[in-house]
């Protein structure tokens, strides 16, 4: 992509309203705009990293089985009575009425709709174990929005709802979203560490959230330290097999919030050394609750002796839109954001520094199609700016390589390359500049 | 994907409630399920088929130079207020309030909110032109949702802002955004004539409706029968050339909307042989609308004299899920749907008419596997069902290509080979399957 026909409106000023780094950068890099309290644009270089995450989390779901679908953004009241939760929910619902007077709301999350789909047309435990779910936005009121995206009002959230004959069976479908979670954060270089946690308001009596460890999170958690250094399954993990392994090893340690948290429990079971109490950003939860909306709703299944029990069910929520944050939260410094491989909106930022000059435009134009024919992703400055902003851009939007044609490095026919993690520059010739990124930046 | 895992809930039964073929066939094939009035989930099949317009727009969008943002979809009256549209537009228009008692709408389109984005970054001529899109979820309160996704309440669409100077590049603009249009449709296999239309809501003095002849669209177009044998622009066109002759050739001949049609005109201007008149559906509308926003809303640019002007604008649009209907509309038999290639939810349909049998078994998982790795998306039926019932249900769906794998035909080592467009069917080795499917597939 040419910056001179991209669009990314950098703004010089920090922004007064945001309190942390993250909304900061968002602001600042031209990655969000505020519409409304709560409620935000996506601009092109923040949806670019949006849809990257998405696609990783999709391809986890997909890996452990689980089935894309779409369900819409207002739901009927009805459904929400059905279950009880309607008056229950409180002023977060954004309730709405049509103009035929009819109960509407923006969902919040979906456990009535699925459980209402799957009663239509499921009959028998042949067609489980089932798992459906799907990226959608949702709506919660909050009282007091922000931190930008990361507690925003309108928001991008994975859900998916498992669906089983027993517990037992409904206890694998929960390891099997259990051990995507890991992977999917994983793959985009967050640490996310399972505590045990209140269920709130979806109910049920097995939880988790996945937390990761920033100075700016909203909770505080205390944990043992071995999380921060366990393996991650990688992508030979079958989910077929028993995974229980996995999960006991990644619940085997103390991690718990501070809203569920016994600190005598806590210090009794870790040793003083490895005890971290820390603030942490949750960026996803599990839930297993059995049959609380299953048995309401009459969501059965015929079992093998023919009767009919209401279906077990859980759910797995993972925050889309709050992952940018959490993501920058953890990878940034004084100058911007440090973008993870996985997850960059632009692979290469290059910079032309002298266009108009025939020498650093034949290079950065032929570089910038090679790169581009590798299936590398380019954002090439080729605008007529001072070399310090296209510097600070580069830098604030935070892609993981900066390549710079100079006319005075390509006097002696040498490129600038930086890596924005290390800071590391070296001078190539743009043949090694297109050997070092291909190797680096496709697998 | 296996059918085994997969969820894909086939109705038996013909719909009562459904009009039109498109609304019967996507819910006996398990593509949609109304959740409330025109308002439906996307079930799995339906939302790869909608994934894949998606997909087709963008690139075009990409194409034509056009960046993509995502706007949300809850929007504050405020900025309605400001082009005075909030109280002209009816009762279509989903209104909220929220907890703070605040004034808020379920977006039905962006002109003000695109052009409240614009007029906070953009200052000077330099920056154009631009051109701003999104694919984002709209709601309209119709009195009377019909027809399923053709004319629901919650629809997505993509919408295009393009901000110029002047009128003249604003044509520019226009004409980019139109044979973007025209290579869209075509790629979806769709005929699509730009006809001169109303502006209606959005005002402005250019615009073309882009229209599906079909015998269930919702209003009656005119036009010369010469559209439907037109050149479509392919991938060589230049979208930084001048397109005003692609523009001219499509528009030469007459055709309007029933809104419009003058016709004295129409018959005086198209020979009696070459006159359509026939129904029409409407996928998509480009207006050109110059400051009829700007100006209210102070959206102003520096010119090259320092002087500062409202910028030129025009909206762009295509009925993305409406599209799904229109493709359906257009291609289908007794026994269901007809994918184009380009939008199938899979190109290939694998029947295994005896799962449990060895040779059925290893020849189907062979074949599914070496056709997964070439890069074709496989169904792959490996489900317990009697033959009947796998054969009706893949031609419903309408897969491009159906593979059997029965026990009589590999006694003698084939396979059939159904092409669902034609019903042709071949006896073909397993090698010479893969070898056809690969090269009608793959590009």
């Amino acid at each position: 992509m040419r910056l001179s026909r991209y669009f990314l409106p950098i703004l010089k000023e920090t922004p007064k309203e945001a309190e942390i780094v993250s909304h900061r950068l968002m602001l600042r890099a031209g990655m969000i705009r505020q519409q409304s309290a709560g409620i935000y644009s996506w601009l092109p270089l923040g949806l670019k990293v949006l849809r990257k995450i998405e696609r990783i989390v999709e391809e986890e779901q997909a890996r452990a089985g689980a089935i894309q679908l779409l369900m819409p953004t207002i739901q009927s009241a009805d459904l929400w009575r059905e279950s009880g939760r309607y008056d229950a929910y409180g002023k977060e619902m954004l309730r709405i009425t049509d103009r035929h007077e009819r109960d509407m709301l923006y969902g919040p999350t979906n456990e009535e709709m699925i459980t209402e789909i799957f009663r239509s047309y499921v009959r028998s435990y042949k067609d489980l174990p089932l798992n459906l779910y799907h990226i959608q936005w949702k709506f919660r009121d909050e009282v007091r929005p922000r931190f930008g995206i990361m507690r925003g009002r309108e928001f991008l959230m994975k859900d998916a709802y498992s669906f089983d004959l027993d517990q037992e069976r409904a206890v694998e479908s929960y390891n099997r979203m259990f051990v995507a979670y890991l992977r999917t954060y994983k793959r985009m270089g967050l640490t996310a560490i399972p505590m045990r946690a209140e269920t709130g308001p979806i109910g049920g009596d097995l939880s988790h959230e996945f937390i990761v460890l920033a100075d700016t999170g909203e909770s505080e958690v205390y944990c043992h330290s071995d999380y921060l250094t366990k393996d991650t399954p990688g992508e030979e993990v079958d989910f077929d097999d028993d995974l229980t392994p996995i999960v006991q090893d990644w619940t085997s340690h103390y991690a718990a919030t501070e809203d569920i948290v016994d600190k005598a429990e806590f210090e009794a079971s870790v040793p003083e050394d490895k005890r971290i109490v820390a603030r942490g950003i949750e960026v996803g939860q599990t839930f297993y609750f059995g049959t609380k909306y299953s048995e309401p709703m009459g969501a059965k299944v015929a079992t093998t002796e023919g009767t009919e029990v209401p279906v077990h069910m859980g759910s797995y929520g993972v925050g889309v839109s709050r992952l940018l944050g959490a993501l920058i939260e953890a990878n940034h410094d004084d100058n911007g954001i440090i973008w993870p491989k996985s997850v960059a909106p632009f692979h290469v930022g290059l910079i032309n520094l002298k266009p108009g000059d025939e020498l650093t435009d034949t290079t950065s134009e032929s570089l910038y199609s090679k790169l581009e024919a590798a299936g590398i992703e380019v954002l090439y400055d080729d605008t007529d700016t001072r070399a310090g902003a296209k510097f600070a851009t580069m830098d604030l939007i935070g892609l993981p390589f900066q390549v710079v044609a100079g006319p005075r490095g390509l006097r002696d026919g040498l490129l600038e390359v930086k890596e924005r993690s290390t800071g590391e520059k070296e001078m190539l010739t743009p043949e090694a500049t297109l050997n070092k990124l291909t190797a680096a930046l496709t697998d």
